[in-house]
């Protein structure tokens, strides 16, 4: 059989580079420099698992135990560059990408919760910040309202994955199989989304209470 | 003799939820949708006793092992979507639990840095980071300049209500006392501070060094 | 012989004052309070050393242990308020000082990390960090796109700096030795970059993915 955490550990170096490129184009629409470009997309490909790290007292970071991981996310920021002209021909590409890597992303962050023998809540919570945080940290250093607090089912799409991963286990579910159904059904949700444009409701406040 | 300690943890929930509701009008002034009201919510009722726990190295954080505090605070911000229509009728209850919060987020804080062992001055700066770091988290998330560096007498409350406790404290004075008296001050302060449209100078410069 | 580092603890205070000094004209460009003020210059000269710190996992922060830092930064920041009608006569001197600070921190970072046992690469981003992340919280705290990821030679001096300083130890050149080439070239190199104007190329996109 396959082994299913394997698969994840690859499945994670598509996120980074997934990540760290939608970032440098992010960067780009900000008229960023090169080193601007290449530190926003290790900002976001590692943020994530990064605050959640902190959040949880859980040292090294990844980046620190695994340095190539900041060649690997500011490499592939700055062959966004080289790429500019001809990514918006792989749009589709970089959506399932992205819907890959924030699927990903939240699984292994639920992973490392509960190696820490965090209760569930925080196991789910865990796999929601690695899955969304650096996107956040990209909006803020490009001075934009966050992405994630607006619209998309973005966020959700991470709890639904980490729900389904924390619940499979604890019916006792092979890991495997919860692995591959968390990442399917995740992936499905948010290619749907992105598809039929579905968004949560909004709300809309108007007054100052000063 | 009533337990200070444990009316000021019955006072933090009120906090919590003051916090929370605030945000997430802030959240509906920059039309986030759902999710991101209650992670707004959450960040900011959470946000300050987080960043000074990572930042004293105090772990684990309070959401982490009371993680019904995650849902305390996000479930406060979604209320505040139904409540939205009536929630001006409220302005002042809600400036006075604001109010409570701050006050009371200081005084835990100081709490915490104490248990800690911390010098005083750290004490203070715990304080103040526990009540006002939350709101510049939220500020920062909606994009705007921290409300913080900008106007009202919001951290000079904090600083005051802190400096009060741990000198209390330190001149040997009775700890419900010195609770009592923190609280009542440092809301009377900001009380004051709202009803006469305190402020705190400006500081202008509008040059470039560059 | 001099005491390398007894220097550089020296140019570090000259460091902690111009860092604070410049977020307080920052602050100013953006008509903050005196509160604002002094707590823009303390988290802009003390956020990069704390967020290295944070990341390493390195406790208790250096403000912490020596809470006179908070006093140092905040009140140079506060003076410079008193300062700001005559602060352009001294342009130059900024300029310089704020160089220094740069190459000082990158210096310093280096050490701490090299003290913690992390790889080369991890101290060469410590010293970055340390250098630079007090720059990007005064941007992102005054509602800016981080002039780091924009413009100027300045995350690139960091760079050079840390990669010459843990080089030239790897090397086995004197501590003395490697510290001054350190300082010296990164100094020279930023006061050149300014000089010139020197950038890194931009990177321009302005398609969206969605």
């Amino acid at each position: 059989m396959i082994n299913a955490d394997a698969v994840l550990h690859i499945l994670a170096f598509v996120a980074y580079v997934a990540e760290a490129m939608t970032a440098a184009l992010a960067a780009g629409r900000r008229t960023m420099d090169w080193v601007g470009v290449a530190l926003l997309g290790g900002v976001t490909a590692l943020g994530g698992g990064s605050l959640r790290d902190v959040l949880l007292g859980h040292y090294p970071l990844s980046w620190v135990e695994r340095p190539y991981l900041l060649g690997l996310t500011g490499g592939a920021a700055l062959l966004t560059i080289a790429l500019a002209r001809v990514v918006h021909h792989f749009r589709l590409m970089f959506l399932v990408l992205d819907a890959i890597g924030l699927v990903v992303f939240s699984i292994l962050g639920c992973n490392v919760a509960t190696a820490l023998g965090e209760p569930v809540v925080i196991v789910v919570v865990a796999g929601m910040i690695t899955g969304c945080a650096g996107g956040v940290l990209r909006d803020v250093l490009c001075n934009d309202v966050p992405l994630l607090f607006r619209s998309e089912l973005y966020a959700s799409v991470s709890v639904v994955t980490s729900v389904l991963y924390v619940g499979g286990h604890a019916l006792g579910i092979a890991h495997a199989v919860v692995t591959l159904v968390a990442f399917a059904v995740g992936l499905t949700f948010r290619l749907l989304a992105i598809r039929f444009k579905w968004e949560m409701p909004k709300f809309v406040y108007d007054r100052d209470l000063h």
